[in-house]
């Protein structure tokens, strides 16, 4: 199993975002729509064993985390909008601390970072770190940011986690998930 | 210099298509505007070394290229919709056998694979080819497909040339493309 952690700095907590405008009003969800899509597309395929994580830290009920499972998740489609519709149902629904399904394997709670660093053990996507083909040992979980940097509170809680890089150029979120997986391909 | 060329074997080559409606309507644009986004987004760069084709096969006027060059372009937002919006403005203008531009460094004309394969050296990215990873010097130029398989003539004219794979798994051609580009990062 991968796990994809991506942190929405400005991503809405609230389904009444509109899909005609992803990267404004919606915060840059369109960051994270690409990303959901880089987890789990192949020509023809599915990747059924990664899992998808959304940080959501934008207004008005920050933080919720979205969990995908590429396991179960059905009605998902290649474009950013179809992400993005499932991601609105999501913010749509009441939620607690547990996770709560709101589509096919499609699950949100309220809660942030700390929840999951609890639960998992990840490394930091970092353009300091690691390369990926350097590693002998691929890790499990990632954790990446969207457009902005991780802020201090964030970095304070990651600082001890080890840092891994995909490579000589700074990606975005989406194309370093294409990077890590297809380097896991590699070693299948 | 990279060019990229996918080919969208659906793609509209008239601008009337709605950006709410990318993959349906819109014959599976969608793919394009994200070929476009891998083509020449870094986190806060921009890759002006690269150049991308589109190729849109689809009604009501086909066939028509559209080159976006990373050097010139300007107004192009990572999101989907803001690829889309400017394929459809390219596709808005009238045009002849000569390129045209309709908006900052987007340019479009008349004319398909042919006149493509006459002016650049391609290598042709597919399962069956020699792993990127293996290739001594990397080739310039590129030709994908969208989600679609190539046709019949497509494979008569591209036969020849060297097919080249981006690993182990079939990918969507903008994963593709991200695929070779971090390889490249790697090599300069």
């Amino acid at each position: 199993m991968r796990r994809f952690l991506i942190i929405g700095h400005k991503a809405p907590t609230a389904g009444e975002f509109s899909l005609n405008d992803l990267p404004g009003s919606a915060g840059r969800l369109d960051v994270l729509c690409r990303s959901v899509n880089s987890c789990f597309f192949l020509s023809h395929e599915f990747r059924r064993d990664v899992e998808c994580f959304l940080l959501l830290l934008g207004e008005p009920n920050p933080p919720k985390t979205i969990m995908i499972s590429g396991e179960e998740v059905r009605y998902l489609n290649p474009d950013e909008r179809s992400a993005g519709s499932l991601i609105k149902k999501a913010l749509s629904i009441p939620c607690g601390d547990k996770f709560t399904e709101s589509t096919k394997g499609i699950y949100v709670r309220k809660g942030g970072l700390k929840e999951l660093l609890d639960e998992y053990e990840f490394v930091v996507l970092d353009e300091n770190g690691t390369d990926i083909r350097d590693i002998t040992d691929m890790p499990d979980n990632y954790i990446l940011s969207d457009h902005m940097n991780f802020t201090e509170d964030e970095e304070s809680l990651i600082k001890d986690l080890p840092k891994i890089s995909a490579g000589p150029k700074v990606l975005h979120a989406d194309h370093t998930i294409i990077t890590i997986l297809n380097e896991s391909d590699r070693r299948e």
